[in-house]
């Protein structure tokens, strides 16, 4: 999600300093995302986590009689993606992206660290893809990850800046937001290992 | 690895309030574990990946022309394992630990969370593991799911506290320390799906 990113917000602050309260911001599709995983867990579909945004601990201090604090820290690019786990005995990875524009997803939102353990972790037997969702229209798809990686290729050569919609359509699943689970995505992943 | 965890150190400074350097770290098991990590990418035989530690994130401030830097947060308890991946098609789940008791591991170095994550993880057909280091005797045990949910449950009944190193010897695979990979944990996995 690395539009919510502190580090690469679009609105980053333009006054010199700026103190974001991390308690206050709105429910994102990684939200959703958390919720759904949470929901399969317990309905013992599914074992799958996000991973914790990784970051560089420079400082810790330990007030006594307290919980040790951490003072200084940096958000460092993950090398992986932000999902990970288990479903029906075969290991699960994914990226998951929103976007606010209505009719492209602009390939720069993904690291080419990301790309490339996607395709390590599919070649390994992993099933692995990119889930992005339109945030304006309320459209999520499943992109499998054999079809991004032709994608970035493209975009690699300089021959695509992006991934139309019309393309997730075509080679993709798409997902109806519902209430339990919010994202079902595990029935998607149930359509991909029927064409297998 | 919680021996290493800031909020449970057993060396915890005893003084007022102490600012500790994260650079100046030894070695730990756990590097050594990503480093191995890092030789069977290389390799192309496995993508196994540690998982950054969980924080909470209390206050970030914003610098002008600089990252985004994170003044406030906190260590929070993992709720799964710390690491996974994929090996041959299959899910890896494990949590490594290192203990410099000589002939037990003390079974509280373990959290109820991690435990139930590891039986979730092993219910929906991953390799799930525990692997443990005894430092003072440079010897690390695999131990299958299977064989730690038994002493699991004998502790949570309140009839063992520690699993005993001959216990591993007899129910786990001894993994000798090499060069390259220093851990190599993937050789016991291979005995262990041998067995299956």
């Amino acid at each position: 999600m690395t539009v919510n990113y502190p580090y690469k917000r679009k609105q980053a602050p333009a006054s010199n300093q700026k103190t974001v309260d991390f308690g206050k911001r709105g429910m994102s599709f990684e939200d959703d995302l958390e919720r759904s995983n949470a929901f399969y867990l317990a309905a013992d579909r599914a074992v799958i986590h996000k991973k914790p945004t990784p970051m560089q601990i420079v400082k810790v201090d330990y007030p006594a009689r307290s919980a040790a604090k951490i003072t200084e820290a940096y958000f460092i690019k993950p090398s992986t993606t932000d999902f990970n786990g288990v479903y029906k005995g075969r290991y699960i990875d994914f990226e998951a992206k929103e976007t606010s524009n209505k009719s492209s997803f602009p390939l720069d939102n993904l690291h080419e660290h990301q790309v490339r353990h996607m395709e390590k972790s599919s070649q390994h037997g992993g099933i692995v893809f990119l889930l992005v969702k339109f945030s304006q229209l309320n459209e999520i798809y499943l992109l499998p990850n054999e079809k991004l990686k032709i994608f970035w290729l493209e975009y690699k050569e300089g021959n695509r800046r992006s991934i139309k919609k019309n393309e997730f359509a075509t080679h993709g699943i798409l997902i109806l937001e519902g209430a339990y689970p919010r994202v079902d995505y595990l029935n998607a992943i149930d359509g991909l290992l029927e064409k297998t």
